[in-house]
């Protein structure tokens, strides 16, 4: 346990904003990133099933397809970290077994201990009343590990700019996504917030509280 | 800025797990649980537009009818702390004027300057393409509120359960949903760990890092 002061987390929540103007002469620390992506692929999931990817360096890599076309946001190329957010079209009985073999790997268990959640899960999500919603179910995990994301980043002093509209088909041809039964979902850009966003620090404009 | 060292993100991140069993003799703080909340009501989403709420109090209030029906996991009433994570069923003119008008309100500015941003937000939610899909597109807000909510109490040191298989339907007629376009999405428990919770400190089963 290694816990931080509760005005640490307000300051830090308080602090993020959807960074609307980044530096481009500040970048982020191969150390701040290594500590972000690792908090990131730890995020949480139903039944730790993870049904997701996050894809960066691979756009890094093929950043002209991503950036230079035209209309794109210059805010993404001047981030200079960009995170796609992918989640599974459907789920399969092969993406339960991948989990239970691998859990029971790590743990030291059998799979054959596993059979009751296996097939719990399948009934669930392979065949059950859920299946046919399984994409969905897995955008929303992939909505759980974006939270995750903001707050870690925040927490780090790492701006963020999280952006749902953006042409998903077009990414997903761009990252090979179709052939791995995953579409892009939301995507985000992390680096510096501008000395001369005017965003940064407006006061927070909350709706509802807690009832 | 009030940030925190990479370590401890890692450290309280690898710490949170899905607890399965919660330590009936230990409550979390009011003070704790106040950050815990305001952190919650600050996580981001689309275009600000929040368009949740979280329900805790008014279940506590109602507990018998949450906690003591047959079937209920004992698990709910032994953390002593449920949050209802709600979505707005569908979005409204109206829920987008409210928020202009509160933005305005806060930051100084006027409706009328805001016009072009909630025209643009009500020809997407409330008559655009993904009017049809609001509800799905709530949902996926609450989500990254979820997020939030489970590293931020993770980074107090307080353990949470949450819990998709629930039923809404009973859950939006126990807290008058329906009347409010709201609809119950996810659940989470947050209190602290049994000393013997069996799944405390298992591996974490990463499937897939950044690519």
């Amino acid at each position: 346990m290694n816990t931080i002061k509760g005005e640490q987390l307000l300051a830090q929540v308080n602090w993020r904003y959807a960074t609307s103007k980044f530096d481009p002469s500040r970048k982020i620390s191969p150390e701040d990133w290594a500590v972000v992506e690792e908090a990131l692929i730890l995020s949480a999931s139903s039944n730790g099933l993870q049904p997701w990817t996050f894809v960066s360096s691979l756009i890094k890599k093929r950043a002209k397809d991503f950036f230079l076309r035209p209309g794109t946001n210059a805010r993404f190329w001047i981030a200079r970290i960009f995170v796609v957010f992918t989640a599974k079209t459907k789920i399969t009985s092969e993406d339960i077994d991948r989990h239970v073999a691998r859990t029971a790997e790590l743990r030291g268990g059998t799979v054959e201990a596993l059979k009751q959640f296996r097939n719990a899960v399948a009934d669930d999500l392979v065949t059950g009343t859920r299946a046919a919603e399984a994409h969905e179910w897995a955008a929303r995990q992939a909505y759980i590990a974006l939270g995750n994301f903001l707050t870690s980043a925040a927490l780090l002093g790492v701006d963020t700019w999280p952006m749902e509209r953006f042409k998903p088909d077009e990414y997903d041809q761009i990252l090979e996504l179709p052939a791995k039964r995953l579409t892009s979902v939301v995507c985000c850009a992390a680096g510096y917030r501008s000395a001369d966003d005017k965003k940064a620090g407006q006061k927070k404009c909350v709706l509802a509280g807690m009832t």
